[in-house]
């Protein structure tokens, strides 16, 4: 089989015209004491690249694939080998998926299990042929009517057995496939009106299913770290975990919070209100930040477009975080983007990825030489200087209180600050982004 | 003096077509067993019914005001008589300031509190002869430009230590006056670019500046209920307290969450992009509905319009929830709510809290009867009884995990859910509305 | 065959506790001198009622229908059959459909055509039968991938003849079935991205589209009003059809305005950033009001969400607009409304028409009243009093020119204004609401 | 006087480190065949550079400045001087002005005309002596208390006059300074509540205002071009030009559009749902593309925040519209842009028109290259070849109908289109900005 028409994808460098070449990624290549690859730690989205068809609420699929027409587990077993064949032409060393991406469901939920064995010890062995390894492994709980009412959080206790089922079996499957992390994303986990929802039970079950996870991969020995992923709504008018800060009110009230980090999706901040940066610098000073989903929206909709993402600013703004984070392993950059529906013949896929990885990798070579040079840490230390001495170093040390702080101020009511400069910081930022 | 040409705001019920009566208020009136009033616990906003003008970012103020011309205390005086006879007029106990709204800022410090001291004197004076109490009060910690780079979260410890003095002066006044809650708005707590910014301190810092407000209203007595008022944006590009979700993340993560509760604003609600029963159903749930900041936003703007509620829906399933939350006091539903800049004739002032008034006595009678008749509450329980038997009732008691639930689930997969009903549901809201 | 199992859904009144009956909508009533049902002229839309099945982006159909299993011609049948029994059971006079609502597309053009001919044998007998009759026909030109890049504005010439013979056959059908108007929706009308669009030739070429249906339904002698459904983006990034101010541009520059009139739906003006209420007034006084999609949105939600009406103030601002156009015929009120996923069951369909038509009726009842009593009108009749005389006639009636006004400006520039009492307005007409 | 301790900002190219340098705009370099200062002919705004002060709705103003302190006419000729030497540091050609930006009003509206023509008489002293020119000039009708209710179309005939008279005035100024344009911002031109409005009277005032504006110009030689500058929303709940298409719309009805142009201005694209890019295709396919208000919004903010323009892409496909264009002369790109309220040092001036200037040179040297490459046009040409031959040619000369396209397409129904290759075009747009 060779459904991709090119050896392999090459830096050719930023002057390249060759747009079946990379022109920022380049693999090996070390940056700021690591190679690109690790920093960047890219990952196929099984979902998006291999069995979305381009279907929208108001049309049906587009995309023109080479396995259009097979069926069943043929269907699956072709799937899984361009996958890993696009991965190799690619460059890129990961992919994610839900179970019912790889499998089709069957009749039974013995069915859908037996199908699901099947498909991976094709991967497995896939993985070994190719030293592809598995990002995070997921489970499908929001495609199929059952869950209509929510998956863990539904009125109906037996989907709630259902989803256990569910996750029990993705949870070996992760750990035999040497999965790294472990996502919930709740697309099914809200409600669509309050008039007929008991939210404080529908979260105490939430909880309760997190908790029988956690047991259940200490019983079996899965160490990946789980990743909640936060996304405000879209299918459902609310969804519980509605952005990051949220999420972390949600694992601080049930004592969950040392067992979950987050899988960030940039396309899911902005549906929030919130930037992708924003969503990545929240988790990382909460020391939640364990994935990310690379992808961009399209701030003028209101819904998730999930696209291929190719905006610079995004990226590098995104790698500082992840730079200042020392990293993001185990997690990485997953391209949970799709073709847009009228990118449709099968070298899209290549144009899209290239276009998402370049796009990334710009954005670390900025960010990597942003942090090098400390061209925005110095402006930030001197701004906040202030607590590191004096009456501010009191404070920050919990040495004063609102007694002595009125008599200070009454004595220094006169306040100067600096200005913020951010238009400076803007082109600052432009400066780097250019000439990186 | 006698500004408000009326001698009192009467109930003359429904068919009234005199647009300075009360067709839904009844104070005394006994509902779901307790009178109107201490349902609704209805506060003036001093800031918008007093001291505001009618100006926008692009305007300057329209209002016209029998006070207009008057300056410093004398115009102080003015505008606290003006109000007192305007709650009396109206019916209404309560009222909310904060510390600027009252007196004039001096040249220094000292010279703000002894006008503050000045004008406290005053409003003691006000309340005895009235009976009118105090819901909250608080600080204006946004409007004069020291607090440019936030308050307590300012990059400029002289600005805390300012603000430390500011707070604890008004938990001085809050004791002295009675209030009942202290109200914290965090207008400039938040980031204009990250750019410059570091996020973690800052919060930490606030967390480290309501400590210390903890601390100093037990040192002095003071026994309020301590507010934060989520807001997402506006004037800052992020406010740190986005909504409830993510102040509850704030309190759990600093051990704060036993002081605190909210008071929720309904424009802020919509602002931060869910409705004002979400809101309110999120504090509910979590212990940590304290009070209500009544007014309604246009959903088509993106600021904070801050307009008298006159939605009925709104003000319907806000008083649901507070009638679920076994009421509201000691907080209560504070008019955050302004004259459209076009209104600007002082009767306009009547109508205005007549219509916010109005709604939301309209709002309780719906709520009350809902409650009541358990119009919405029967379906509930019936939609979750999964949960109250069998294996829902297992999950729920913890007595099993994903090894039985996976067991359960392969013999119960031929899953069969019921209808949400959403349409009906919101029929009888309806039906509810208009015969209340 | 019954479906429905209700005789019919009568009028019982507001006090009924009857979720299948109706409560404000009384057919036979007359309101504002003609009945009920010739103010109102609801219609069910075909492909939300019969065809559709609950899906979404992220799930599959969920709607459990008595003909689930039923293909082809044969399933075709069978929702023909049951969407006539529902429009009796609920005395509705009217139906609207997309071609392949009606009948499956074939592997040939000609196929289609045959299917589709077929069933408008069946639809012309069931409309015989009860009565019924079509208020409007439409061509689906939006589901199909050869749709991908637009219909009449496809880059591709062979989809714009696919569209004209498409649109050419469905205006023979549509005078065959006596439709009283023709809708055209461009939901892939419009661009992906400007990267590769050309806008100039797209909309020329819509406008030729236009045209030529302008002229062949001339030859043929249908009679029918031409509508234009704007919508703003959704499935498409950006629709040329964005709202009804963008349309007249449209028209009036290819001038097509003479043939064409609006239907306009209330969730697609809020996506556009428009009132329901500001749409429906845009086209009456540009004598472009043709017909109403009643349906409403979630203001939350940034996408089409077509939930059935039950929102009180849009219904009757809806018919405030309806009644002070001298009604909406030939138009009617379309049922644009989908039941929520989550409200799978068949007698949903019975709560989800009612809560709408009832919402209408309601509305109407409202509308009429604040008509009849003048109740806005009077105020703003004295608001805009000074243009019936002294300068503001003369500027009415063109008498006056910069030179004069300046002169009489500096001698009136002492301006007075009077306030525009929003808050009492609201008031009213939350008072006509509850009263009505 | 010397408030900028600058000699000029030269150009230093991109790897300058110089915050205070051009990288990109190169005054006198020639660009596509013109010098880049007449691509782009930058214009200083009055208003956000000499008389803003930092303020918003939630603070008073922060800004610095050196003429902080003076009062009336004496600070009115210190800032016009300030705003010279200003343009004259960053090598500016142009500025645009509202009468009350450099003169301030007077008790009287003799008093208010008798300023403004002291003032002008020292703009145009200091326009000889620097050359530098009026780009446009305007008259504010939106910040006194006399517009609340809108300007031409106030319910008042009374503030009617009063605009006509301001406008006449500023005509009569607009000659006298070699103005090259005349814009309207009709900030309150729309509605609060359309419960209070006669939006059909409003509009037709509209018209007539306008053409008197048109009347008086021609009689007293005024050749500017006349443009109206689209804003949907902000101040006012709904602002009658609300975008291009609604503003073509208005004119096409009254018979204005050849006298009219548009003044374009980014964020409030954003504001009205629009890419800046998609508001000056608009134009520019409808020959209405006059004039450009350089700024940037924030795309989670629902205000308009008017920020210095940072962003490269918006930069690079405004300048790609203009070349198409064929120039945006005798418009120009007026930097509408304020600093953040926390940039309030005078030296953020320089800063934030450096960052405005250097993102546009940027952009034009990228979208220069785009179209000597043909970069896009080739694909696009290519897209749409179906045009240029064959049927397609039949459809755009007119020469075929419904009948003959429906036989066409009888025999040409099984369609084949081509990817848009969106992803693959948005890399080459990135490698351009890059490269450039």
């Amino acid at each position: 089989m060779s459904y991709f028409k090119v050896d392999s994808i090459k830096f050719e460098g930023p002057q390249s015209k060759n747009p079946l070449a990379f022109k920022h990624y380049n693999k090996e290549e070390v940056i700021a004491g690591k190679k690109m690859k690790d920093h960047l730690r890219f990952a196929m989205s099984y979902w998006h690249t291999l069995t979305a068809n381009g279907s929208d609420p108001f049309g049906v699929g587009t995309y023109v694939r080479p396995w259009d027409g097979l069926e069943g587990m043929e269907l699956a077993k072709e799937r899984a080998k361009a996958g890993f064949e696009l991965m190799q032409v690619l460059g890129m060393d990961y992919y994610c998926f839900h179970d019912i991406d790889v499998a089709p469901e069957g009749e039974t939920l013995q069915d859908t299990f037996d199908n699901l064995d099947e498909m991976v010890d094709c991967l497995e062995k896939l993985q070994k042929e190719t030293g592809i390894k598995l990002l995070w492994a997921t489970s499908n709980m929001f495609s199929h009517p059952r869950f209509v009412h929510g998956a863990a959080t539904s009125c109906n206790a037996d989907v709630f057995a259902y989803c256990a089922a569910k996750v029990k079996k993705m949870l070996e499957v992760a750990k035999r496939l040497g999965a790294e992390n472990y996502v919930f994303w709740g697309g099914r986990e809200g409600y669509e009106t309050l008039l007929n929802t008991d939210m404080g039970l529908e979260l105490d079950n939430l909880a309760r299913f997190f908790k029988m996870a956690v047991d259940y991969a200490k019983e079996i020995g899965f160490t990946g770290q789980f990743l909640i992923e936060p996304k405000p709504k879209e299918p459902t008018k609310h969804q519980y975990d509605f952005d990051a800060a949220t999420v972390l009110a949600f694992l601080r009230k049930y004592d969950l919070d040392k067992y979950f980090k987050m899988n960030i999706e940039a396309n899911h901040a902005t549906l929030a209100g919130h930037t992708f940066h924003h969503e990545l610098n929240t988790c990382r000073i909460n020391d939640a930040l364990g994935s990310i989903d690379a992808n961009q929206g399209d701030m003028l909709l209101g819904w998730d477009t999930d696209q291929f993402p190719t905006n610079v600013y995004d990226s590098t703004l995104a790698m500082y975080e992840v730079l200042k984070n020392g990293g993001i392993a185990p997690g990485g950059l997953n391209f949970d983007s799709k073709l847009r529906r009228g990118s449709f013949e099968l070298d899209d896929l290549l144009y899209g990825y290239i276009a998402g990885m370049d796009n990334f990798a710009k954005g670390l070579r900025a960010a990597a030489k942003l942090v090098e040079d400390k061209a925005l840490d110095e402006y930030v230390e001197k701004r906040y200087r202030s607590y590191s001495e004096g009456i501010g170093k009191d404070i920050v040390d919990g040495k004063v209180g609102f007694a002595e702080l009125s008599e200070y101020a009454l004595g220094h009511d006169q306040i100067v600050n600096e200005s913020g400069h951010q238009e400076l910081l803007e082109t600052i930022l432009n400066d780097y982004i250019y000439n990186s």
